[in-house]
């Protein structure tokens, strides 16, 4: 099975526009769209829709917290129920406006605060797999790839969801299988670099960690980045890798 | 067929509560549930949503202007599109919602200023039809009972949506059929009024305006109030004389 | 005494950017800073003061009705004691922050709806100048500068502010002193046009409308915009041609 | 110098009411009034200075995270620099409305989770302190009193700003001068045990912990709550125990 290409996309809201989606779709295999809590807003959601059917893009919900300044990159101490709540509130939101266009929604991937305290915090975690089990209808759950996979994927099975793991194109891990902190030297890739790195990916299902030692991360997608034309080369070259 | 008894509920917000709603659910037929963008929030969309279900009453859908601080009641200039996307999000919101607790949505019916700018205007009324129109399932539109129902019947027909009608049980209406303005002397009928009203209603499909004159209103439903005990009685009452 | 320049700045929203401010504040003398309603957050108000106070530019607040989505650009129906309000919170915010920045706001532009609510609406009107009346200090109000110039100064002296008005450079005037609605042919000056307007301004104080009238408007400022390299490329040539 | 009552205060909403404000004004000293970002509104404070006036109330300020569906009670990850503005933002706000109003505000408190944070964590306490330093005038901060109160004090000393200790007459604390968790047996003392621990702050400056340890708790204010009947009436008792 290829491995996919997914990019957060429908982050502009109101009069504020963020991403080249229209550029950026194209190349892309899922688009992980905002509803409206942390970015997104119902035109832009409707356009992104539309955008990612005209190019037969898979469409996922991405879900944050109800922080719009923040643009749901500060983690909020929010209960349980708060996180289920909120996560049936923004995947109904998107799932219907699918609907009305014709699309399905098929999977879920929490937005920046809320994704990285899932992949930290067993509570959180928990809460966002029960919100996608309640669920009226199967959805799986996009997680990061890390060496807690197996753990992971047992936690979906108690919970009867489907999870798919990504794994980042131009990020450097380290040893633990986490992301290596922005704030460190060489944690974003240059070019050659993150091509390196999907080759390694696709071809042998692993990464080179920052201290050089080789990890095992089994994933189905990579998240790449639609910011700008940079990032739209870089997807296109990515694209490249993997169907050689 | 028996008319029916609809009622805004889940108007709550965050640590803000409003109206009795477990009081009045026993004794309606249908709740208007706001949907997050005037009042309600995910977790009293879910918590209404579970009270409806205990009480076997029908679930709508009671989407208004984006405009928390004004409850929704100040008319805003949107365009059509704009009432379309908002409708769409904030109804597949509460339908995801009710599916995952095993309801139906079957209606919608518009709140505050989004419900008198339907009323009084036909761009607004003609983009409200074409949002439920454009839904992926049908669901009923709920208007006011006017003289102007056949007229409005019309348009619902064209555009490929039912609609249902509501008349207000402790509202003086005026010769046009309109609600006499809150404004005005008389406008709000007294307890005796207002079950002469609903007496008159059911039996004749009528209604004794303001300078006496005897409309024709031809009503589904009867738009009545859970905000205080009072208004908890007075439901009670009108059940009364409709079961009579 | 010579005319002035006068921008929106500050638009920015979070992870939002709107605006090229610093490119444009070195070539302006009043900044009209959003608010926070509409536009802008602390974060941004606080880097579009700094950036002033670097380029000595005199700073204005400029408050809208709260439509974050809508970006202040939709009429909201608000009562006069809502618009008080509204304007006060806003305008103390910003005064605040400017003073501990050691800057003085000077004069308050409404944004968006409420500008154009405020020359169109004689209640609206009133409530924007009562606001600015009751202030704890005095500051003046921007309007445009219309043929009704002299009834506003005789409103603004009898609710006791002090007036400012700004012309457009870039927009074609209608006969009544109106801006020709931007979905009408030659709404938009192109760069000849606009400092050909610019420079009529200037020296005659009067415009030359869509019929060929030529059209009396006392203006004090103008509106330039900076939203992209050409709008600042057009503020640099209109600056070219008041210092002429 | 005898121990003051403060209360939160002007915590309703657009259309959502919360609190007794005028049942608890007349018996308070200070009013904490809400800034709009956890709870609210330009209208509501501006309504509750003008109560605050009538009652010769001191007035302060009582910023929280803009959280408003979460009330501000969900600590949210802000960075040092995001404190500080959303700080500015709130208290020149009120600061401004207040001077409207020919009051001078005096104090600022923090709210629900910006408060705790600034309790439990030295770059939260920090950041809340810098932004009062950098105001463009003196106000106080108000902290809980704890064993830490030194501590505290010298931070303040150190930044250049005025503290205020508030202790609390209706929790039980610890043996580490925290108060104990409301979840906990014994959180939320009875009228009785509340008006006996007034009395012990008044007369002894020391509260009885949970394990019957006597603790020095060195208090400007006491924080009362006007949520309903009972509480203001608990205020009316507490201020009898004071004045005795």
């Amino acid at each position: 099975m290829t491995i996919k290409l997914n990019c957060d996309l429908g982050e502009s809201f109101g009069a504020w526009t963020m991403g080249l989606d229209a550029a950026v779709m194209p190349h892309i295999d899922q688009a992980n769209i905002a509803c409206g809590f942390h970015a997104g807003d119902p035109l832009v959601m409707q356009r992104t829709l539309a955008l990612a059917k005209e190019n037969n893009v898979t469409v996922g919900a991405h879900p944050g917290y109800q922080d719009l300044v923040g643009f749901g990159r500060r983690s909020m101490n929010c209960q349980p129920a708060e996180i289920v709540a909120l996560m049936h509130y923004q995947i109904a939101a998107l799932d219907g406006m699918a609907r009305t266009q014709g699309l399905e929604l098929t999977y879920v991937k929490p937005h920046g605060a809320l994704y990285n305290d899932m992949m930290a915090r067993d509570d959180v975690r928990a809460a966002v797999m029960q919100s996608i089990a309640e669920y009226h209808r199967p959805i799986a759950l996009m997680l990061q790839a890390t060496p807690q996979g197996d753990q992971h994927r047992a936690e979906a099975k108690d919970t009867g969801i489907e999870v798919l793991f990504e794994a980042f194109a131009d990020r450097c891990y380290d040893d633990d299988g986490k992301l290596l902190a922005r704030s460190k030297p060489g944690a974003v890739h240059d070019r050659e670099k993150m091509l390196a790195q999907v080759e390694q990916l696709c071809s042998e299902g692993t990464v080179t960690t920052v201290s050089g030692n080789t990890l095992k991360i089994d994933a189905d997608t990579l998240c790449v980045h639609g910011d700008n034309e940079a990032g739209v080369r870089a997807i296109e070259a990515i694209r490249g890798v993997i169907e050689a």
